[in-house]
């Protein structure tokens, strides 16, 4: 990418000294990391009564129920993660307190689920954004598919900007939902308290009904628990907050989980007594919203504020991706590129793998929230549920005070957490479900890998005990196609830094072969020019083959090739010259003690 | 590609040497070059019938005096290429011809015109032999396109093995086509010849009907037209005869001519007779097989020969198109990779093209090939009007014994196959017949462009009035990211090949930064450290301008950068490395009397 492009496009760099002053405060971090879990509101609800409705109008008065004890998981999970921050104030994601406490593969597991979760949560948040805005303009949505990838590449952009730039951007709208939901909830308790009429609930085929068996009802609760998705993530960045930094995430923590939790409950609640049923193209908050403030301005309101903060939520993934796989890359367990900053303090590689699996999967899915649940809960409850057991083990062995209470609290989390893990990875394995199951174990093998081949090399590279290669008269190889400035070039070169040179060209052709050895004699007596038959026409193997002849009678531990190279004005024109070259460095690279040249002849336009 | 692989798939390398041994006698010259034109009349005329029958089943009886116009049409344009054979013996395709007699751009139109109608051919072709195939086995008809890029993908294989092998493999199936279709013909007329019964019309929806204009029948009579593509191949491939090359050549063109003109005639005729009208899922051919021959086994076996032959007709293709493309490389129009012959004296890239851009109109056109025949009929129509007035210019220029009469025989193939493009360019210019006329402009421009450079490269790179480079004391910079057996490798090859070396690190970690110039007093005293500050933590830049701003004090035109390069043991591993040494390799390629060295140390497993 051209520089100036990429400035105009991700702002100029910013000075390592400037990092402290990345520091978020308490009212620009709600808005930053935890529109994850607020915005999860947008689709929770909604999954319940998804499956609820599978058993008939009747069953769906059971999602209040069920939404009470998705509101009761939300505190425990929430108290459970407020104890990791304070554990761990240097920020305590599931990686984290999992390696420390379960050991390496769990912790390593944990990572993985986390990477699949963050994907994840890209795509499903973007997906119910999409359908915040569909359903408000029902004739956008067969283009949802291409406008959930522009949105994914839009916040791409925001993210390779920066961090506090990404966090003012987007302030103001996640209070702008929040009040927008509160409006919703407050007009339809109205409503209901004026005792207003509110309409029937529409008609079902009940030969399409299944039973409303134990099975669907955790199947409902399993898919609802997807409201509290992205509550860890002020436990994986508390270093991000302002000092004292512990105190602060936690009290964010609080407010956030609060938040939540009346959303779950005024949502269900009001969606069950407008006797609201889940279908395609609509989303249950764009029907309440509709019911309640009427199909105005207002309602486009909440419906932009709704998209707005699941892209906010999205967002949220693009600071814990590349802060995971860059403490992930520091311990080895990732290629080494992901560990460091990009010039705007953050970690573009990760920003960018981000985007890229997750735009496949909005494409898989046909962007559709309710697909992508199943490998959303996955991701996210296997790193819940390590985390949450990890913690349990901290308590039982540090023993401090009160850790018994501590360690009950973790526990019924973890409980919990691995009952959503279970029922969703039985009922849903073939929805998508195996898809993680798949990719964790896959994960964890490269993160291995990884790691075997960095400690093999760490040991391999060491100075200590190493005997300095000798170069002596070292010979040098200069490849000859025909006689130009190229190669009057790399003869010079090649002259000057040894002084045992010889030519070498491969006959392809007769005639050009004389020409060649003719004009050869008047422009560089002084080096020796070997001619090579070639009777298969391959301008590569005869080359190979006589430098692995002269191999056993050098002189010293390198030989030089060198290769005459036309460097073109404009790119276009590199695919108008022999890419024999690269295809000879290639073969060269995998041999050993042999250091290829290419020397430069800049043409003109 | 493993080598061993390779050779499997393509075989041994021949020798230079063996190239003459590859010519091909009149037999297995007509299976190869001919095929093209005989498969022809497995869709030629169905194209026929189709328009036609627009207009009603009464319209279809002018299907045969429309045939009469086509296999007169065959007449003319064979003798017109018989007399192209004969006035160039070394090979007259359309290029050639066009060339010599109109000019550059006409030639290079017609150099187009051919790579798009080869290109084109191949997905007709490969098309209309899978529809042979699903017309057998409706079941499959789903599948055509996965048939379809198998075939192109199949025909890729054989012919990067080489040419007389494939003439080898393909000579008996093209007689068995002929016979086939000769069979079906007698089978048809002693059915008639008894004055058994024939079905009747299937009824039609007469509102459905187009009137019977004069435009209908010349659409009629274009889309026919493609019953004679194919028919240049031979003058395009005059020296892959025996000698007398032009004689034989000669010959073996009427002999195709005169069996394509009887089978197109026969199997109008025919399908007349039977009544039979096209419909989608089953060919014209198919039809007429299963009318005259019942559906057993003689019917499977003339649809399979039906396949083959076509996908021998889509194999000539293989044979002319890498031979085009080589002779627009030779004269500096196309890049000079496809001058070159690939190791099985077959012109490899070309090949691969051809297929790649075939099995990408496979899907766009969805397999079907009365789709594709716009495309197709354009650019094949295009090449013959081209070459035919080539060789009217050429009789009149060079008035040789009987000109006027040879002109005559060229002037009217050049007018009606002029009136095929006009008409087909016309009426179905929406259909794709844009593409054809978008894409040979932007051909011939390319061709220009890349002539242009070539040409330009040549005045440049003249030894004649060079001043070779000067080195002197040249300097040479060593990149440093710590110590390691890698970089005191890469500072014995500095030391070695100049006596002004100095070792650059950019400081991006303190700690790293300072334990790195401690162990430098320890391991390479001799060499001076430069430690480069980095505000922006980028590697690059301040490498960038640390060389830049040398560049205003070197001695000499030359100045080398090295950069320690540890080769991992497996491909993979590759990617665990940073990618900063190949960044500053591609900075570095664009400025001047820069030379990048990569001095690599083998990691173990």
């Amino acid at each position: 990418m051209p520089l100036a492009f990429k400035r105009l496009l991700i702002g100029t760099p910013l000075a390592t000294a400037q990092a402290k002053h990345e520091r978020l405060a308490k009212i620009p971090a709600l808005a930053i990391f935890c529109s994850d879990a607020i915005s999860s509101v947008a689709y929770g609800p909604e999954e319940v009564r998804i499956f609820l409705a599978l058993a008939g109008t009747a069953a769906l008065s059971l999602s209040v129920p069920v939404a009470v004890a998705i509101t009761l998981l939300i505190g425990v999970v929430s108290t459970s993660y407020w104890q990791t921050i304070h554990a761990y104030p240097s920020g305590g994601g599931a990686y984290t307190v999992a390696r420390e406490n379960l050991g390496t593969l769990p912790g390593l597991m944990a990572g993985a689920s986390l990477l699949v979760g963050y994907v994840v949560t890209v795509a499903v948040s973007v997906a119910a954004g999409v359908a915040a805005l569909t359903s408000a303009f029902p004739v956008l949505y067969p283009a949802r598919v291409w406008i959930g990838i522009s949105c994914v590449a839009f916040l791409a952009v925001v993210n390779l900007r920066g961090l506090r730039e990404t966090a003012r951007i987007f302030a103001v709208p996640t209070y702008w939902f929040i009040t927008g939901i509160f409006l919703v909830m407050a007009a339809g308790a109205a409503h209901l308290w004026r005792g207003e009429p509110v309409p029937d609930f529409p008609p079902m085929d009940p030969s399409g009904l299944a039973p409303l068996t134990t099975l669907l009802v955790l199947r409902a609760f399993s898919s609802g628990c997807t409201a509290m998705t992205g509550i860890e993530a002020v436990a994986n960045c508390v270093q991000a907050f302002k000092p004292p930094e512990a105190k602060n995430a936690g009290i964010t923590l609080v407010w956030m989980a609060s938040i939540l939790g009346i959303m779950v409950m005024g949502l269900t609640y009001l969606s069950d007594a407008f006797h609201l049923v889940p279908r395609v193209g609509e989303t249950l908050v764009s029907q309440l919203a509709g019911q309640t403030l009427g199909r105005g301005w207002l309602y486009l309101g909440v419906q932009a504020s709704t998209m707005v903060i699941l892209l906010l939520g999205a967002n949220t993934c693009y600071g814990g991706f590349p802060m995971l796989s860059s403490l992930l890359a520091k311990d080895g367990y990732l290629p080494r590129q992901f560990a460091s900053l990009g010039d705007r303090l953050v970690y573009s590689n990760g920003i960018l793998i981000l985007s890229g699996v997750s735009m496949m999967l909005l494409v898989a899915f046909q962007g559709d929230t309710h697909s992508l649940i199943p490998l959303y809960a996955l991701g996210v409850f296997i790193s819940f549920t390590l985390s949450q057991f990890g913690m349990v083990v901290r308590w039982t062995r540090l023993r401090q005070r009160h850790w018994r209470h501590h360690a009950a609290v973790n526990l019924i989390g973890a409980l919990v957490t691995a009952t959503v893990v279970a029922v969703v990875g039985f009922t849903r394995f073939a929805e998508g479900g195996w898809m993680v199951i798949v990719v964790i174990p896959v994960l964890v093998l490269m993160f291995y890998t990884i790691r075997r081949h960095y400690v093999a090399m760490t040991r391999q590279i060491d100075v200590y005990g190493y005997r300095p290669p000798k170069l002596g008269r070292h010979p040098v190889v200069v490849l000859v196609g025909g006689m130009n400035r190229g190669v009057i070039a790399a003869l010079t070169y090649a002259r000057a830094i040894s002084p045992n040179v010889t030519a070498l060209t491969v006959d392809l052709d007769s005639t050009s072969t004389a020409r060649l050895q003719m004009r050869w004699d008047e422009w560089a007596p002084d080096v020796p020019l070997v001619v090579l038959d070639s009777p298969y026409r391959s301008v590569i193997q005869p080359i190979l083959q006589y430098i692995d002849q002269m191999e056993k009678q050098r002189d010293g531990d390198y030989m030089t090739i060198i290769l005459p190279e036309f460097v073109p004005a404009r790119w276009w024109q590199h695919l108008l010259h022999n890419q024999t070259a690269l295809l000879i460095k290639a073969a060269l690279l995998f041999r050993r003690g042999k250091v290829a040249i290419s020397i430069p002849y800049h043409l003109g336009s």
